[in-house]
């Protein structure tokens, strides 16, 4: 799904090849139950949402701004199994169902608890990271390590081209690293 | 779907990052007649060929290893909704079902004929093209502005950890560029 | 050079990565006579002169703002080898001393012109061009390839750390297309 | 400076415009004291030592290998002003003039104790790291943190166009995060 399609405040997007990278790396089949941890705009929730028909989507977010936009992107694309959470992770998982996997777009600095409190849930959870700074690029590398987790570890750099007047200028975006760890079962992803 | 899981020969397959990027450019419902140009292993097949259970996927290709490699991967993967078509595009199209959409990895020095057949067989087709050689972009950045068509060229490079002792190293992959244009209907996204 | 070093207007400046990759590709002696081509804020023209001080740098610019600041950034750094040319080239070439070598940042779009002029002037100049754009990288390339010679071509991606609190948050910069070519006796860059 | 200029054994060497990039960052003056620690092929020690013909170059490396292609590259390139020092940093330090600057592009897992020393010897040293793994960036980026000193931290990816046939192939590099940091009278770069 394109970036325009949905509705933006001024909270920052996960920006389309990162949601496709990232949703190829969380979702095998129609029925998961999936949580989106800063879910911001709730772009991620609504593709993976439309992904796991069968399914249901845990959108937590604290910032009240991003809330809203999350449940008006899931009106405006006729998504019905996304429930959005308002709070901080990971208190704001309690009493909800088991997640079969779960992406951390934010983590509000509590990084750590999150990912305990997820693998307690769910020993055989997939996990899939985006993340920005190099400090919680660093925290995640050592929290695998030290778990023994083998996690896959990618950087994805995308420019885009900018029409000015006849040529095409190609701009840089933020590169964004993908961490994907956990989970069992992936090997045949059927969504049919 | 991961690399490793695909069977591979000598042939060049497309990165998984680079695939969940144009099938989500490429794909908005189960029921796409998807053509896969220069399909080299299949592996792009297989995972659109899961993405539109109730369509069905040509998969072109002129090696004999190459369709050989796509229909071991189908059958490894339980995909029956794939055509192997050996030989060499676009008069491979001929007698074949109108394309909803096309992704060409590969077009054998042939992009612009190909091009041509595709937007006469359907003018509102959806198209994606994965580019590795800058001859190729410049013909199709050429292509598509000689025919008035505004399309999205975005640059992907991506870079994945190697552990060698008790360090990741970042490896550097080959940058590709994912030019996609045309089609209707693809605001909404909806694979359920 | 740091890029915050140079005093800027509204004129695009190349970044410090991009500057010191392209004088690396250019320069191999001190008393070189060296053309800046669309030299914009004179960066790279102050940091050439710096390098070739038994040479000259001839800038050319044809915007008055652009003049203005290279000769305001060459006195910043008491630069006294630069000469700025205001005006289109090739044209403004006229009457001045034949080039050792040339970098490319901005053509006008009379990059085939300059090009044509410039080897006549030296049939074994040195070349960098630092290009931006999809439509100025595919001209370049099919110069080089219709006249048989053999250009090194990189693509340079940067993304620097920005601070956000505590963390460090990648951002990126606009890719650059380096292309060099030409010139003999390179092979010992010797700036002693 | 270009790669296949050098001789080259099995150690691996840094890229010409890694190179660039971070002698831009590291040298400002002709006469300046350089440690190039972990000087692997000496390509960049052969460099430094050319920039600045009226200062030395001292050129640590633990493999015998590597002290010998240094000396081999130093002697082809005609330089005198590198003294090659096997052994373990930092302690190989012992006894050598006080560095100006430094880059360190291995560290042998001491990167704090060697950075610590450098800073012993000279409190504004300039200080360049070329970092592959993204633990020495974590431990780069966590030392600097900690001593309140704000280091200029740049990703660069290279890709390199070969060719295939008649087509530009662009051939990605790995990616390096070089570091810079410390240093006074940077402001004016001049090497005249």
């Amino acid at each position: 799904m394109r970036d325009d399609d949905f509705i933006r405040g001024n909270i920052p997007m996960t920006k389309s090849e990162i949601r496709a990278i990232s949703l190829s790396k969380l979702l095998w089949k129609k029925n998961l139950i999936v949580y989106d941890i800063g879910a911001g705009t709730g772009s991620v929730s609504v593709e993976a949402a439309l992904a796991v028909p069968a399914g249901r989507v845990f959108a937590f977010e604290y910032r009240e701004e991003g809330c809203n936009l999350i449940r008006r992107n899931a009106k405006k694309f006729g998504v019905g199994n996304i429930t959005v959470v308002r709070g901080m992770a990971p208190e704001t998982f309690q009493g909800l169902p088991v997640p079969d996997c779960a992406l951390i777009g934010g983590s509000g600095g509590f990084l750590e608890e999150i990912m305990d409190r997820l693998f307690v849930m769910n020993p055989e959870i997939r996990l899939v990271l985006n993340i920005i700074s190099l400090e919680t690029l660093a925290r995640a590398v050592s929290y695998f390590e030290n778990r023994g987790l083998e996690a896959e570890i990618v950087s994805v750099t995308v420019a885009k081209a900018e029409k000015a007047g006849k040529y095409h200028l190609m701009k840089g975006q933020n590169p964004v690293y993908v961490i994907s760890v956990g989970g069992t079962g992936q090997f045949h992803v059927d969504r049919r």
